[in-house]
């Protein structure tokens, strides 16, 4: 078979891994154009501009094959070039603690999405796993006008359901959910219910699917097809352009890093997320999704499924930049 | 007249100043035993730990007068060597950013009172000038909990309703509201009704009464009479042992810190508080109490309201004793 990513713009809305020479040669074979990653987490303003600083690094290091995009002419120009774009992501606000004159600083360091929350309450919004989600604060709707003035994507995976629909409707730019699966797949508390998708999508939003097994049917064990069928049904509920992938592949962690993921600093004691049977451990992936070129995979399940190629292709990139382009301008 | 303040204790439960000789030697002259000192509002960790190091340095240049106090023996030890206490407070949860660990490090430097949050949301709480209170976060109960292990107090002054509610109910000490008046008295958004007044002294909690304008009938045209008159009313409904002074007294300030104390970094615009006619002024205090020393003529004014001295003594600093030994522990 031919390369079918050859001649098309392939994006993964979201990966956290601990990157290394390896993991960059994956993806650069594996045909991705681009790439979301994570930087942090918890991390406070000043470990956040250092893991951006480390980034640089990684970047000198491997710029045979990577390169840093901060708009689309960059990813357009990465795979002109042959290189994997990767663009600079936060999994929560913590960076900017509570000064709005931070967005910018890291904005300017290539920053292109902000999570207004992971998981808790942040001083900007309300968290998914509270058990009330206060929806946008004063200080969430400065910095949301901040974000849409400068072209940063409002990222609101991990966020309550409240603070999604506020956030949809108080944004002037389309908003993200670059990681997560609608609830109808797959009963967790990251995936996202019908009233949300259909009030996104109404406002131009996206969606970025999930690969973590944690918002998969059936976890690890789920099944290619099961997964390409959930697409289906989803092109079908909220229309194709609105929809990509962001697998939340985590790679070449140790288990201590789930730890870190659910607990921060927040806690003194443990918090085992969604996991039953309290486990610190990296949940298994889907045999097919065990990397970021397993992407393949999910084009060829596609095809099976009846797919047509052209909306394929939209899904495993296309939209995602258009949707991209609708925000970093 | 002799003075009624040189065998008694009298605790001031907040002040806001920018301190020098001469306002500490008006605090000396004048009597008072104890003032809790508010150090930071928006400041991060190491902006606040900064300002606790500068507090060590005051502390020493004036140690001829004042002395650091960590709990209540320490407030009896200064009262004996003819020495105003200062307590350690921060009006915000700014300075632990989301780390729970920053809890003890500040305690450990002192501090002995920090709101959750101030006017705004954090990741803590829900603050009064939020039109969606979130109450109690996860977070904010993690840290709630630490406070209670610790000895240090929560205190809710600018937390609005639902928070301070659940607070109250969480909390296995005794919180306070170290700065605020009833709501009967004024209609401000920082003063406080019946049912969380009510909740609160149901478990031992606290109420520092305000002198700062906004928070006053008639603002700096307030009455003595008018205010002696509340708190008679005061302890009619919640009993004489919850209640203590707070007086939020700010001096020596320029108007720009009126609009950090709003505004911090957390909006671009600017925000008016409770200002009607968007001043950026420091509002006018009462002429009877325009300085710290001034405690005096609400002593005045209550022994003419037809309190009984006793009972004056314990609202002017008895009650802030006893309250602070069961969290100083």
């Amino acid at each position: 078979m031919k390369n079918p990513f050859k001649d098309n713009i392939i994006i993964d809305g979201l990966q956290y891994c601990n990157w290394n020479r390896n993991l960059f040669e994956d993806v650069w074979k594996g045909g991705l154009t681009a790439i979301h990653v994570t930087t942090v987490y918890w991390e406070n303003t000043k470990e956040s501009f250092n893991k951006l600083k480390e980034w640089e690094s990684l970047l000198l290091q491997n710029n045979d094959i990577i390169c840093h995009a901060k708009n689309t002419q960059d990813i357009l120009q990465a795979k002109k070039n042959n290189k994997v774009a990767i663009i600079f992501g936060f999994q929560n606000s913590a960076p900017i603690a509570n000064d709005i004159f931070l967005v910018e600083k890291f904005f300017s360091k290539g920053l292109r999405f902000m999570q207004l929350t992971y998981n808790n309450q942040t001083a900007l919004a309300g968290g998914c796993y509270e058990p009330n989600d206060s929806g946008v604060s004063r200080f969430g709707h400065a910095v949301i006008e901040e974000m849409n003035r400068l072209g940063m994507i409002i990222d609101l995976s991990h966020a309550g359901k409240k603070t999604c629909l506020e956030a949809i409707k108080v944004s002037s730019r389309p908003v993200a959910i670059s990681h997560a699966n609608p609830l109808f797949f797959h009963n967790s508390i990251r995936n996202i219910d019908e009233e949300v998708l259909k009030a996104l999508v109404k406002k131009d939003g996206f969606i970025g699917l999930s690969l973590y097994p944690y918002h998969l049917k059936n976890h690890g064990d789920c099944k290619l097809e099961d997964f390409c069928e959930m697409i289906n049904q989803l092109v079908n509920m909220i229309g194709i352009e609105h929809i990509g992938i962001g697998s939340d592949l985590c790679k070449n962690w140790n288990d201590d890093v789930v730890l870190w993921m659910r607990n921060g600093k927040w806690t003194k004691k443990t918090d085992y997320g969604e996991s039953k049977t309290k486990s610190s451990s990296w949940p298994k992936q889907p045999s097919w999704f065990e990397k970021g070129s397993d992407i393949i995979n999910i084009y060829k399940g596609l095809i099976k499924s009846g797919m047509k190629e052209n909306n394929i292709n939209k899904i495993l990139g296309y939209n995602w930049l258009n949707f991209m382009k609708q925000n970093f301008g």
